[in-house]
């Protein structure tokens, strides 16, 4: 019996789109205002999904309290009320589009559950853009 | 052409998670204030979504009054303004999770719907938690 | 200048309507599956709103961190994952219905503010259903 | 790196469901009040999910702003304050249930988009009602 | 100790703004698409709010359930799948704007609860027009 | 007769909370993270609110088109994908609180309606946090 279990968390951070391997009107072009200089910023809503069996001593997938830690320390403590571009390593390297930052949290987090389980993730940028992804 | 439909429906109940094999600590370990005694409550969300051909006379997948009423007759009926773990027969063996909620909701609507019809229910206990099951 | 800040936060709660005054007949006449023995419960959304000049030093009207304390002490901790009816001393003698709940809620917290500041509480006990008072 | 995106969109819409083949009688038994003759409305919510690779220069699955003037030119500009059986081509052969208004979109944006990315509509004909469509 | 309760309901309904005593150029002018021949249509969502004093011998200001069938009678059995401008008489004077709609249900409701109530609607045409009247 | 219409509108920015009169650690007292050196950033949605008599010759109080372009170029143009602190001229002398930027934005609004027009903006900063100003 697999269910999936979701948990919604969310953070409040500065970005800005831009790729330093081109020149600034070519950024200009493909980011648009949201290659700004100052930067802009975003309200992010997370949904963390787990897929896997029920434990038949508790009725779980995964107790909440656990997974609600990992999103605190892997994703809220970093990112929240920060800049994405400067104060988060991965961004050194990677522009911080929704995609990437699903990505990267992805990664932080798949690093820290069980490998029994599936995960996903959806990240809201705004309540009309999202992004899932998945590890596939 | 296969198409899924969704209907949403709700339900406000009390209940308590407690395995009555374990031990009063062992509870409050696994289950925090969930295992409070004298029960708490949520509004529940739930969507239930059917898979299947578009019937070309109706241009439905399934008639979403027929649809309604298999929700209204096998879960708001049962649980609504219900204590789950005393009013709900399934609870007396299962403690009343979200994911057992949402298993025991898809055994009853799956007993009532041609089999030609795949189905999923996803049960939100509250905005931040929801969880989903499909049958596999 | 004056300006209303608001604050959202929630609870997760059983109760039921019941007047021990009156016999079980007009009580499930008055209240319905409201009135049900076992208790049911809510997922209770609450804005409170605190109106008042914006200091000049900060630009707040009032620290949110000092008012979300206040809402935790006086609203979150005692009622979260409890009983309404047996676990809130308030409850012994008011029916808690929306409408009292509201009244209490705003006692509490009119209690723990400055004179200078108004105050104004919505309770949702569903989305279709809330609540609002401000104390006259 | 396969990642899905999701862009919001909608439209307001007057439709009937009527089945021209078949007499007022059956079609009332059918669609219910859905058949009145003057027709009725609704605010669709639509979600479109593209997926694909992300591309290492821009950090996107696909430009959102390109996707955006598709669905622009595709579905808002045809659809929004339109009577759907009147004035949208398809809907004159296809009764507009939300099921076939999912279809009718998903094919004018496959059209659009390159056949790297899969596609799937998700259509909200109210809050309770909504349908999705991948092409399969 | 008086309290404002709110109840929400909707309805979905098909309407054209149109001055008959205006040409049609103007009409253009004044309502743009929102003008078009056929009708469009919205899911009208409906909050109606009601203050008075708490009835010590249920907690309740008004008995949700008297409200409740009210807006069903006055409101949504003779507004809901219909066509605004055809189908309800007091459109057949105004154009049926969501201020105008707001009015007419405001005296409907009005009509039908006791004067020592006071009363306000509040109706969203979308999730980005909505207004409010108070019989002020 | 007077109604108030709502208009929903939103802009991404980033900020920082920091008074330059003070002290870095009284900052950090004042405003925690939010004092944060690099800026983070909110999806800001907005409502503006108008109260007036209904023109009987559209039934409109105020034309949504012209309120939605007093919007666009008062308040979208100007705060969207921007840096409050570093881009908007009055946040040079007033902290960029939910506070001020409400009393901001309503004074950009005030100045452009006519004075028979009672105003009031809602900003809300993230779905737990808004504020309400009415020029009072």
């Amino acid at each position: 019996m697999k269910v999936t279990v979701h948990r919604k968390a969310h953070f409040n951070a500065a970005h800005r789109l831009y790729n330093p391997k081109l020149d600034d009107e070519r950024n200009r072009q493909l980011f648009g205002k949201c290659a700004n200089d100052n930067y802009h910023g975003h309200n992010y809503d997370l949904i963390v999904s787990v897929r896997g069996n029920i434990d038949p001593e508790t009725g779980y997938v995964i107790d909440m309290k656990v997974l609600k830690d990992i999103i605190r320390t892997e994703v809220e403590e970093p990112f929240d009320h920060q800049n994405l571009n400067l104060d988060v390593p991965e961004f050194s390297e990677l522009i911080p589009t929704a995609e990437h930052i699903a990505v990267v949290i992805w990664r932080r987090i798949r690093a820290r559950i069980h490998e029994q389980y599936e995960l996903k993730v959806t990240l809201y940028e705004t309540q009309r853009n999202f992004v899932e992804y998945d590890g596939k």
